[in-house]
């Protein structure tokens, strides 16, 4: 992924800036294409904010819908090789990639169980997570209630998003 | 694209269901993934009305960030071959594969105004729509104000979603 400076991504035009920020929320172009117009960025925490603002102005459906976009963790699209190359490399760094046999059982018994509750997977951000923190997470957030964990999961989805853009955006001086 | 019955959609799960209907609205599988916890849907109108009803209640920024998630008609993805399968079908029932040099001309310089005037480029159902009255809606519709043009879009949207529906599900009579 190209290094770019706040300056640069102020020039990009809507079309460029949707391809390079089009995943930065897994699956969710949109995300990216109704932030554009906020520019120009002041630095990576404005444009950070712009979006976590954005998510947090959906409907609850639409947060719903956001979590919905994302993969299960060791998942069905993990196993066949099939995950963005961004949720590739965050689940490898989990080491959920390396999972024993017990511990994918386990994982994808409990994902279901969240699923089933309450009709989006569970979202995790998993570069700031090793494994055993993503399944004892999982096993406490499902006391939770729906509406807990619609806001606990689009948390998550934010930190997923800061971390992607540190990799797009080269940390600088303000403007 | 498969036919299915309003059942066989009623029990799609929502992976599944967000791959089949991602793109009935171009680009933004926000939508499908929002609309699937409104299952069961009763009929075709019912999830058109559903779409409908998630992109009304979407903020300012993102319905115009639906419409940027949107190509340019016969713009620079259509010239290189690269739209998604549904908007090249669209853009060709519309005649734009079949533009003389003139009238590229004119629908290249008419877009460019548009998106510089607004900030979203130029959405129109295609399918409902010949090579004319799209170039004679666009000078009209340059003359509106941005927030018209939001709305007018996001009525566009809805029709190309709607034809969309209607390659993906059956015709039948209600539950």
């Amino acid at each position: 992924m190209a290094s770019l400076t706040i300056a640069e991504v102020n020039k990009l035009d809507s079309e460029e800036f949707i391809e390079i920020f089009g995943n930065v929320v897994e699956n969710c172009k949109l995300a990216a294409a109704a932030v554009w117009s906020h520019k120009p960025f002041q630095d990576v925490d404005h444009l950070n904010q712009t979006i976590a603002d954005f998510l947090d102005a959906l409907p609850q459906k639409g947060k719903e819908g956001v979590l919905r976009c994302h993969p299960d963790l060791a998942g069905r699209l993990a196993q066949a090789g099939q995950l963005t190359a961004e949720s590739t490399q965050e689940q490898r760094s989990a080491g959920l990639d390396q999972l024993t046999q017990d511990e994918l059982s386990t994982l994808t018994d409990l994902n279901q169980q969240y699923k089933v509750k309450f009709g989006f997977p569970f979202v995790i951000c998993a570069r700031l997570n090793k494994k055993a923190a993503i399944l004892n997470g999982l096993t406490e957030r499902l006391k939770h209630s729906a509406e807990e964990e619609t806001l606990a999961g689009v948390e998550e989805v934010k930190k997923i998003c800061q971390l992607r853009i540190v990799d797009i955006v080269t940390s600088e001086a303000k403007l």
